[in-house]
């Protein structure tokens, strides 16, 4: 389900859909460590929303962990609903109540939506996003 | 010695310099975790480089981890001798050895040596890097 619904989107779809990794190994690696949880959002007992938070330790910003969010995404028939928003501002809660300074994520440059989106938020674009595929 | 590296730099230096958390607890809670790793770079007994490496696991890219890489610092007095080229290199063989697909990172908008520097190794900037700074 959590996959159906990120490959729920153009962008996603051209490279998730293929067959490769265990994806019940990659679940139970996200389970286990204590930096990263994966949220899913329920409504009526269906799955209509799910991104991962990372929080990464670091010496930058005087040792505060930074949260990082990846892998936003709402379901295609329940979007413009508010619960991105919801989402985004759960987020944000949770990484104050852990002692984050700073919460990140990028967008591809696609998604204008999403960038007016997260700067409705209070996100600024400040940095480049530079991405290197390895084989 | 590496926090005097992260520092040496006029962006950083803005928001590291001040007192706050510990530097020792961060430091350990990095070398606690088996998915980040500080990386230092020595030259004649002397710190010239840093780089933090974490790994996130995840459900996209059919649940291979990316890497990503935060804190890319060289000592201002050797730069441009060639040692983040060599450091980048590492951190993407490092990344290949464990699996990972994709390395990442972003960088800040003001850097604009940098962003020349990472696009001559094949990164893209693709993405918009969105930052939202918590009390």
């Amino acid at each position: 389900m959590i996959v159906a619904l990120l490959v729920d989107d153009p962008i996603s779809a051209s490279r998730d859909t293929a067959p490769g990794l265990d994806y019940d190994a990659a679940f139970a690696a996200i389970d286990a460590d204590p930096r990263n949880e994966l949220i899913v959002v329920e409504s009526d007992g269906e799955i209509v929303g799910t991104m991962q938070m990372t929080f990464i330790p670091g010496l930058s910003r005087r040792g505060a962990e930074r949260a990082q969010v990846e892998g936003v995404r709402v379901a295609s028939r329940h979007r413009s609903r508010g619960i991105g928003r919801k989402m985004m501002d759960w987020a944000a809660q949770r990484a104050t109540e852990r002692g984050c300074t700073l919460i990140q994520l990028t967008s591809d440059k696609a998604r204008t939506d999403a960038h007016r989106f997260y700067s409705s938020l209070g996100y600024e674009p400040t940095h480049e996003g530079f991405k290197l595929l390895l084989n």
